[in-house]
């Protein structure tokens, strides 16, 4: 039977009985934080990648799809994105995708564990360009507890780039972080999450889509990309919009973006959101029974 | 570092320094053909699975994403498909897919190895659901012969439906064969053919796009769709238009279809053929120099 031969660093998906592995050239990193295992590798092929807890979080190769599809879709479709709050993200690309946003005046990066920013810094600086930008606070503290905390209506657009749904994330994927996230968010307000793989992670998805809906929220999105390193290499981000407006966007705005994008696009942008049938119709059930 | 432990089947990459593997029970099949080893294993999560000479060609759990958008795109392309020609697709999903259109009247399927064919009807019984059916002609013999030998203006769509460019199906991928096709192909003839990773392989991707201009073709697009159990589980077909007009559908007939479909909808129809910029740049530069 076929086994891997020589030095492949692997991730199994025991649940799912599949697996992703990468091969490695050496470890840079290895760092064990209050709260996660950090590891970084220097892979054969897809650049550095950075590991939580045996877990991908990204590599140089194709970090490009998760970032870009994470910020720039709610991003346009936020009629006047000002504020903008990022919970976890800690590896500070989707804080660079917002801040390439001219109509951003203020990004707050709300990560639990320093360690993963300062990682980043030295093994993913390009992601970490705007760091320094004026419009952007790295924060380090619990994105629960600062959405919990927040002014009411004093955020534009909430981007939760979480781990998976276990660990210090679990409590970003229920109705009571939600609620928080309705209370903090203005009148147009949007929250978008990273949502898991639509092959493997329905039951998430629909779950997810409920207690949004309950939370308050009266449209519920959810846009699919590729996503190579993570398992079933398909992923999704949902969106759920206080105004209720997710199917418009500001495409004159996007289609006059004056920086560079690999993946997103306007066309990309609509793209997204066409979902297949059987996503289609378990969202509609949800949709029915909420 | 994270190795696998236990009974990993494991395709590597080697190229790319990336590897996916599925958890499984046992083999079931394994047979040298004249053409290449075939071997079919019980997967913990993924159904069955099919391997040829050590990669993956198809699982029972989401091998309905290729299927689909292998036949779907193209036939609703089509103004009138009755005559398809498959070149590959032993496994006969594809073909399963084509013969659901009532338009078309004749489907023929040119496999090289009839040990794929008899591996699915054991271990894939429901992608060989329309074998019996009296459109259906499956032959084992050269694609690259049969297409070369075909009467000219003879198909309405010509699907290939192969492994890898490399071995048996290396002469699926150039020039000689995309002209042959062009002849073999009626007025508003459409070629589709699996075209690899965007990830992994623009290089033969915009190889493919030059070739098929080069042969006649004065419209070519790509296609994306998700694939997780292929490399990068991000995955793609080129159409190839003998008439031109790849950006017009049946949408109609589309819309009224009445078999189901798990990920082909009109959405994802016109979703697939978003290109992210990448791509889009890519293909904008081939025909730029064609």
């Amino acid at each position: 039977m076929n086994r891997l031969e020589g030095n492949w660093w692997s991730e199994p998906c025991e649940e799912h009985g599949s697996a992703f592995s990468l091969k490695v050239k050496s470890r840079l990193h290895e760092e064990q934080t209050p709260f996660q295992k950090i590891e970084v590798y220097e892979t054969e092929k897809f650049g550095n990648l950075m590991v939580i807890d045996g877990f991908v979080m990204l590599t140089s190769r194709d970090n490009f799809l998760y970032h870009e599809m994470m910020s720039h879709p709610a991003l346009y479709t936020h009629p006047a994105p000002k504020r903008v709050l990022i919970i976890g993200g800690g590896d500070c690309g989707t804080l660079r995708e917002v801040l390439r946003h001219p109509e951003v005046e203020r990004a707050q990066q709300v990560d639990i564990d320093e360690g993963v920013t300062r990682a980043a810094e030295l093994y993913f600086p390009e992601l970490c360009e705007f760091n320094d930008d004026p419009r952007a606070e790295l924060h380090f503290a619990d994105g629960i507890r600062w959405v919990k905390e927040a002014e009411a209506g004093s955020v534009d657009v909430i981007i939760v780039d979480s781990t998976d749904p276990i660990g210090p994330a679990e409590g970003l994927f229920n109705e009571a972080f939600y609620r928080d996230c309705y209370r903090a968010l203005g009148g147009n307000g949007i929250l978008v999450q990273q949502s898991e793989s639509p092959l493997l992670h329905m039951r998430l998805l629909t779950e997810m889509h409920g207690a949004m809906r309950t939370a308050g929220f009266p449209d519920v999105r959810t846009l699919q990309f590729p996503q190579p390193v993570y398992p079933s290499g398909w992923w999704s981000a949902t969106l759920a919009g206080k105004g209720g407006v997710l199917d418009q966007f500001r495409e004159v705005d996007a289609r006059n973006k004056v920086y560079p994008t690999a993946y997103y696009s306007v066309g990309i942008h609509r793209a997204a959101f066409a979902l297949p049938p059987f996503m289609q119709e378990a969202f509609d059930r949800v949709r029915n029974q909420a």
